[in-house]
């Protein structure tokens, strides 16, 4: 069937080119990477990369390659007149949310509770910016067609491209997805390397052509490392408005927590993962809350909390997997739309919730300058505070420190992406999540 | 990972069977057909059975068999206090909607549109009763456990089973989803009776346990004629709660026109899909209007509307699949979505919706006593109307007439299934829709 596309308004199109993409880029010094491929957007599938280090030009901005620009598609190109909405309806201004690993299965979740108006509300007129890769972009344009074929009335704009420079055009979220899976017997710092490589690169773009406020919520794995190396590649961008995942960890810490006390997950409040999206990850049981109650009240069974309850919530993907066949797709979706409406809504009164953030000036005594999940609290701006009221007891600083201390490693073994000289890689323990491999 | 199972309010459970499994289940006359398996529960996996007459013993119900009884799921054997939910936050009292196919695509859309409020409403708590089959039932725990780590407030029970006796037992929704796929070489009669005695088990079974007034949405190919064995064998349920659904052909056939016109898809409205799920459909641009104007007036190119329009309607599913890969289980959820809505809201002033139901007493001449889907209006109480001012002219007319030819011819495949004598099998044309081979 040949999709009908109509320019009928080109003048609306998200290539606003003149305006940000000559700005001057902070690039980080000392890059250390060889691509073999010279061409941006063709990395996915040639990087060739070590940690060993290797000067390497950045490529150039390439502005005018045609294909290479975001295509509005096809319903989605057409005029219409939120005007009339703004005022009859009382809709807000249109929001541009960009999401990479558009065609896979997280986002087929996601993008489709975007734009139903689950996540931002019903008043929220919204534009998608879709980013896949070369061998993608015909599952893009699939789900750009199931999106047509939803009539979401909150849904205006969708435009599918392969270049984060003119995908992330304006965009006031950026909900990075995509991360290149790891491949057998791929140690865990070519991960980082590979991975680390796309987000450099996303920063970068994002840092030429994002909103200036743009919030960042980093999904691919590693995806603390890949959020510290994202903000390092957009210094023009507040370095407190990139995130990584942690929520789905959150999650399943409450529904465990629930299960053990016996009690309904709506009663488990105040968890927080502390550190790493990684087996090191912590999950508080200290000041976990259950029936407003800590946790341990609740939970007689001590050693249950202490041995048994974080590997129940780390295993949880892997045991999906073997149930299920597929990974978390769905429950991941969620957990985002979870992520996003804790930094749009008002934190409920005495409660919080955690989520991989820059520390730069914690109240925690955690290292500075990497990123680690901690416990948020938000006014619904889009901003958030760090809860102040949080009590540590020398179990949870051990274990807080042992995640610390993988996330300085993974940084060491990433300076090369960083910015900070050269890669120094020593990471003994492989500490992938289960059902994350 | 151990799930920990808790039963700590088992007074709970959807197993009331003293109430309904042993009321008489009208039956109907001459069943012909032979199952391969004794075993009701078992039948997906063995069925032997054509359209040559055959009688057969219609199995006993079984209400104690261990192994078939639907389990509640993890977190969802909690117990909990909807009461205080219902005085502090005016929650409805919950409903129990069953899903069958649970553990398939659109399901794993499906279930977290319901679970999260998106269907019926953010004051309307919700128990899932999913049924699956011998084959799926481990991925059903997998489906289950994702939705225990999306903490969905409104989500309070989850039960999962493979026997329909048991899972729909109160089900005041039934999404019928499930459904064998069409085997490579298999003649769409040999599919009409593997699918036919699926839905004629499940009809019975609903006319055995589920609520009085349960509202029935056959999504399973061929859906008008599986919802019409289904509600021939549930006498005991009012014929019109039965609907076949149309709605992703409706909201396709939106798209087009909204794309042909050059107007975004908000400003479509009035757009019936007349008959069969099937390329005999007739989507109505007779009746559709484009911003309040006949969609005639608005497109020029009749030549398009007769010979062009209907196709590319038809042929988006198969177009899909070749893009994506995949077939459309997003936006078939989302129109199951839209299906469910238009029932549970009132339709807007001057609109319409179309659905396939029972024809019983239908203003516009089509032959009674199938499922035909027509354009219908709702107080948003469950139940709708037949819309009475729509036009026809010598082409809808003819178009019409055909694809309800062709519902007569597949309500004769299936006799056996609806009670009503042999089956006499002459279906010549192939018209399953392209991505739904």
């Amino acid at each position: 069937m040949a999709m009908t596309k109509l320019n009928l308004n080109s003048t609306k199109t998200h290539l606003h080119s003149s305006q940000f993409s000559f700005l001057p880029r902070t690039l980080p010094k000392h890059l250390h990477c060889a691509f073999a491929s010279p061409h941006r957007t063709t990395q996915h599938a040639s990087i060739s990369c070590s940690v060993a280090p290797n000067q390497v030009q950045v490529p150039a901005v390439q502005t005018q390659d045609p294909k290479t620009k975001p295509e509005c598609y096809g319903v989605f190109c057409l005029t219409y007149d939120l005007k009339a909405e703004e005022e009859t309806r009382s809709w807000k201004k249109m929001i541009n949310v960009a999401v990479s690993g558009a065609a896979g299965m997280i986002s087929n979740h996601l993008l489709f509770k975007l734009a139903s108006g689950e996540v931002f509300g019903p008043d929220q007129p919204i534009a998608l910016k879709l980013l896949g890769s070369e061998r993608s972009i015909q599952a893009l344009e699939g789900v750009a067609m199931e999106l047509e074929d939803s009539l979401f009335p909150l849904l205006r704009e969708v435009s599918i491209g392969i270049d984060p420079y003119e995908v992330f055009q304006d965009a006031e979220w950026a909900l990075l997805i995509g991360a290149k899976p790891r491949g057998p017997g791929m140690e865990r710092a070519a991960l980082l390397d590979i991975n680390g490589q796309i987000f450099a690169e996303q920063g970068k773009a994002l840092n030429a052509v994002a909103s200036r406020n743009v919030k960042v919520i980093v999904v691919g794995n590693p995806c603390n490392t890949n959020a510290l190396i994202c903000l390092k590649n957009a210094p023009n961008i507040p370095a407190r408005n990139f995130h990584a995942l942690t929520r789905l960890d959150e999650n399943r810490a409450k529904c465990q927590l629930a299960l053990k006390a016996g009690v309904f997950y709506d009663k488990v409040s105040n968890v927080t993962i502390w550190g790493n999206h990684s087996t090191t990850q912590v999950p508080d049981f200290l000041n976990a809350r259950i029936d407003g109650l800590p946790a341990k009240d609740a939970i007689k069974d001590h050693k249950w909390l202490e041995e048994e309850f974080t590997e129940t919530v780390q295993k949880r993907g892997g045991a999906l997997i073997q149930k299920w066949g597929r990974s978390s797709a769905a429950s991941t979706a969620v957990s985002i739309v979870d992520a996003i409406r804790s930094l749009v809504t008002p934190t409920p009164e005495g409660d919080w919730f955690c989520t991989g953030v820059y520390t730069n000036g914690n109240p925690y005594g955690i290292a500075e300058d990497i990123v680690f999940s901690m416990p948020c609290r938000s006014k619904g701006d889009g901003d958030y505070e760090l809860v102040k009221d949080v009590i540590f007891d020398d179990y949870l600083r051990q274990r807080i420190a042992k995640t610390e201390a993988e996330l300085l490693a993974e940084k060491k073994c990433v300076a090369h992406l960083t910015g900070e000289g050269i890669a120094v890689c020593d990471l003994p323990v492989d500490t992938m999540l289960p059902g994350e491999m």
